[in-house]
């Protein structure tokens, strides 16, 4: 039997946003690998062994998927979101790296998923609707110094941006330092959208103007979209306003 | 009858890559308004009007949504990924500002699609891994200037880049000029990605060093991805490298 390693994206929690291509290799596998949450999601069955592990072991659980496919194992590895974006895929690819020879040359693919910073804007309206970045604020694995100046460079840009990962129960600070500098730097009220779980029951977004943002507003849960110079909102008269950003800044 | 408008992401090319939810709004809705092309995949049947136009009359499609939803048609304007990526849902918000006491109070909704850079990411590897931005490289909308400064800054940052309509045959010069100044800023040889219509039977991908990249490896239906000074390349014995870019940034 030949086995394989497809890195699948469960989009941002709801069954309406899990591709038909993601179904389908889950239907195929032998093996599902991730977090405990993400394997939550998957239906068990007869034939399918369910690896849920921790987090911060995604290493571990590469090794662990690529090691299963040598053996024949068709293993899937899933996501949360999209795999290539702040989840999986990289992990995978750096685990590769460990035994080049061999894991090198496995059936490797990576499957895309509706990534959580695209369903918040969605919900919002579009405010990633022009130019924009995607900044991980976690600092476990890299500087805060690194994360400091290119949120600096992204406001000088006027990227609008999403932020994953702003705060959590071992980082309680650095996301209110992350909301100072745009406060200092920006000097204006554009919107800020704080959208939790999103497609999920828990599902929040909360619009605050920038001078309103507070730390305490994020939590591991939540991915934060930050608007561009040029974002605007539309009111209207019942429910929150839509949030977007035109396609056009004239020159 | 309550009318509606969805805007919806028919993500990149494959069938495999249309979300459910996007699937359930189609047989829901009467009226279909989009570009030629991404009219052309939506199967034709009783009951629904398909309303095809050609590209850069974004304004007036989003016109013709709103209007057919306030006289209580159910209207889906589809856009290839993600509409939410320089793609259809900011026109129509720039549309709902011309009426807003009326067309901000209709039921708008955005449903998120696979947008090309994330499946373009996918299919080389992983080299959106890390922190990153995405950039519309047409001019039709912004200065030329502000791509420029958009870029220099985006490599001051070490962001991967994800470049949207990086030539068209009304633009041939532009994205030579891009390429241009990330050689002359980078000074090393990242990995781009050329990657053209993923997940249709035209699919192509070319990996080059940045010294080698040419603008005319890109046309319209390309989305071109730079890595990050932190890209890597991991050789196979067969077929082409993954790409991919680590998630750790040493401090």
């Amino acid at each position: 039997m030949t086995g394989w390693v497809k890195i699948v994206g469960l989009g941002p929690g709801s069954d309406g946003l899990v591709t038909p291509e993601a179904q389908d290799v889950l239907a195929e596998a032998t093996d599902v690998i991730g977090y405990i949450p993400y394997v939550k999601r998957i239906v068990p069955r007869d034939g399918l062994t369910l690896h849920a592990s921790d987090n911060r072991v995604e290493l571990e659980r590469a090794r662990l998927a690529l090691t299963l496919a040598s053996q024949g194992q068709r293993v899937a590895v899933v996501s949360s979101g999209d795999p290539g974006v702040f989840a999986m895929a990289s992990a995978v690819f750096e685990a590769v790296e460990e035994h080049p020879d061999t894991w090198a040359n496995l059936d490797i693919d990576v499957l895309p998923g509706i990534t959580a910073m695209l369903a918040a804007s969605a919900r919002a309206g579009a405010p990633l609707g022009h130019d924009f970045c995607a900044i991980n604020l976690s600092d476990n694995l890299k500087p805060s110094d690194l994360i400091e100046k290119r949120i600096r460079l992204s406001v000088e840009a006027d990227f609008a941006m999403g932020f994953y990962n702003p705060r959590s129960k071992s980082r309680p600070t650095g996301f209110e330092r992350v909301l100072q500098i745009l406060k200092e730097t920006c000097q204006d009220r554009r919107p800020l959208i704080f959208a939790r779980a999103v497609s999920t029951p828990q599902e929040e977004l909360k619009i605050v103007a920038l001078p309103d943002a507070r730390s305490d507003m994020a939590d591991m849960r939540t991915v934060v979209l930050v608007g561009s110079s040029q974002t605007r909102l539309i009111e209207r008269a019942s429910g929150r306003p839509f949030v977007y950003t035109p396609r056009s800044v004239l020159a």
